[in-house]
């Protein structure tokens, strides 16, 4: 579908595009956060609780049967999402940061050994790196971080530069949520598999925007988030290589996931994925993810990518020849993140003041050090704004987004509080 | 509010109950396993898509601090739903499973020694036995489990012919899943509180159907999920005596939790409760919540407990002169939950098949073993089933789940799967 041509119509699909911010219409560009929903997601997440109702996997009626149904079409549609090559490799979680948590834990606890290494990146977000940390303090693993090229890229050549035999996990985001790069997944994955090293993806920033097929990248895991994605907030994705997801043990237990356990505590788990869903499952949110895919799938992954490419040379063009005050620190990633500070009388403007001022103007940006906090070792700025489009936002947009820039000074910023 | 006097005001707030099952309309007897969603919550989450839509804690605009609030003020509710204290007592998880695993390994690992022992019930579900059992396999920490009276009880006379020195956790359900009987967690906790054992108390089954004070209680932490109490999946409470929650370290890490850390892994914690809630939050799912606790307490626990405790007198009344071949384990119960066999010619039905020929009724109910695997080893028969009751059950209901046992024999039920 070319977007251009279409804005109108799925812009409609937005019910929440109607409302204002600060009297004006809401100009959201914080999509690196979460994303707005589509209405047939909307409906979807509806349709569970005005129709189908019960819970899944545990019932013997029709009611129930039906959750299970779509349920379980929602972990084939995931599968096919991401181009798994089963749905057995799909784990249904709550979100990105528990799908990390879980394959952090259960891979230093029962994979990696003292002295072990685990490869992070400086620019990685804490829900990627923290775990890891955490995890791998009481037994003695230690977490290395990849070099960032000048610009601020994840390089295969300073990866290399970092690898030796202790390594066993490669842990990085495929996009940055700062700078918004895409690191070399692939040909880093490619000698992760020679060597057999693990590779734990984090594509929170990636799978909405960009063509994702884990089998092509031959990562081990892959981690995402539904609500970065069109899809509600509580449910995510943890894709593991099948004989991975059976090897490990799960870090959590339940209901859900036992076949039986007796008092001794012999327990037998049920068969992959679903020794990994220990509790009720987010239904609603199963429900409402695969909607999303269904919506974004339809737009066409490329296109979007395309698209907010298309947005950001946008803002690029007029910034140079607009916005002097403006220092653009990720012009040349391939993403609608543009990330950035404003100068006056070449001072820094604090960050979160621009955004408030850009809020009294009815747009929607992130400031500070958007949960990315090593970064600060390589930004010299205490943060920066981040602006993240995505497939519904206009030329408009971006166009108030430079008008109001233009106007961004300390005397405008302290006037809002007045 | 009088239930019986506004039973169709009350069923017309559900949309489901309009929908059929096996082409009769839906009679809905499996709340135990969820509970139907009336229009008030369905609002609270779309209005959170159509309106609120951005991402908790992190923006600065005006969407985002209005989510700040909304997400905070279901954070009051809930405290004042379950009289905590304060809402830094507070911690939204995914549901019950995750506070309780999340409980055991905190517990397990920061605080028990090898040796201690961890009480446990009989009747446990197995989300409350197995994360205990799994922490405290590497630990040497042992469960025991509190013998159940011949009815089927938890009794503070069994608790104590199993508590000694060496107990360091009391971990219990308010009220069983499977046969629906209330522990004497007062008295419970009161013995615990002076031998300073901790109590972790499993509400999935109580909260929606019972008055709760957790500090009348004096219980260190209670736990529960929306979704069995009419609000969405995805979401549920960890409770817990600030004292506590300040002591322990989270079990998970992310973006969300963590004020600042550096590469070495030196990590400062976000205040109580923010540092256990590591991703981004399930909003809608905090907002469903909330939109369900004051529809529950609009009705009145009291008006709600009263009212099942009618429905299951009905049934009883009528099973004792009507269903002879109908078995009950649980009459004396205080709750709606009703748990039997149903025998033809002296010999059992088996669980499912009963289910089964109920559905083509239209009747929901749950077969099985109810997660609680432990409990087989006390009635001896592989499975039971359950028929559970909420406030917008009738007792034409009830009327039609007599009504269909009186007609559910070995013939009756083979005869549905052709």
């Amino acid at each position: 579908m070319d977007i251009r041509d279409n804005i109108e119509r799925i812009r409609a699909d937005f019910p929440i595009l109607k409302r204002t911010m600060s009297g004006y219409p809401v100009d959201y560009l914080d999509n690196c956060a979460t994303t707005l929903k589509p209405q047939q997601m909307i409906d979807a997440v509806v349709n569970y609780y005005t129709y189908l109702g019960a819970n899944a996997h545990r019932g013997d009626y029709e009611m129930s049967a039906q959750v299970d149904y779509h349920y379980e079409e929602a972990r084939k549609r995931t599968a096919q999402f991401i181009h798994a090559k089963s749905e057995k490799e799909i784990v249904f979680t709550s979100g990105t940061t528990e799908s990390l948590n879980i394959l952090a834990m259960a891979i230093t606890n029962q994979v990696l050994q003292e002295g072990d290494v685990v490869i992070s990146t400086q620019s990685e977000h804490a829900s990627s790196v923290l775990p890891w940390l955490e995890a791998g303090e009481g037994k003695g693993v230690e977490v290395r971080y990849i070099p960032l090229s000048p610009e601020g890229r994840v390089t295969v050549e300073n990866f290399l530069s970092v690898l030796d035999d202790k390594v066993k996990v490669v842990a990085i985001a495929q996009v940055s949520n700062v700078l918004g790069y895409e690191a070399p997944v692939k040909e880093i994955a490619k000698i992760c598999r020679e060597k057999g090293i693990l590779t734990v993806i984090d594509g929170a920033q990636s799978v909405a925007h960009l063509p994702v097929d884990v089998q092509d990248m031959d990562v081990d895991f892959f981690v995402f988030s539904a609500h970065k994605m069109c899809g509600p907030t509580g449910i995510g994705v943890l894709y593991g290589r099948f004989e991975l997801l059976e090897e490990l043990t799960p870090v959590f237990f339940g209901g859900e996931s036992n076949a039986r356990f007796n008092r001794c505590g012999n327990l037998v788990l049920k068969k992959t994925p679903f020794k990994y869903e220990s509790g009720t499952q987010p239904i609603e949110g199963a429900l409402g993810m695969k909607a999303a895919m269904d919506y974004i799938d339809g737009i066409g992954k490329k296109n979007i990518h395309e698209y907010e490419l298309a947005l950001k040379e946008h803002f690029l063009k007029r910034a140079a020849q607009e916005l002097p005050r403006v220092k653009i620190y990720n012009p040349t990633a391939k993403s609608g993140i543009i990330t950035f500070n404003v100068y006056d009388d070449g001072k820094l403007i604090f960050p979160q003041d621009v955004a408030s001022f850009l809020n009294s103007r009815g747009i929607a940006v992130r400031s500070g050090e958007h949960c990315a906090k090593l970064l600060g070792e390589f930004i010299d700025v205490p943060g920066t704004v981040r602006a993240s489009a995505y497939f519904y936002n206009t030329f408009e947009d971006i166009d108030r987004l430079v008008e109001a820039l233009k106007d961004c000074t300390f005397t405008n910023c302290l006037d809002i509080f007045f």
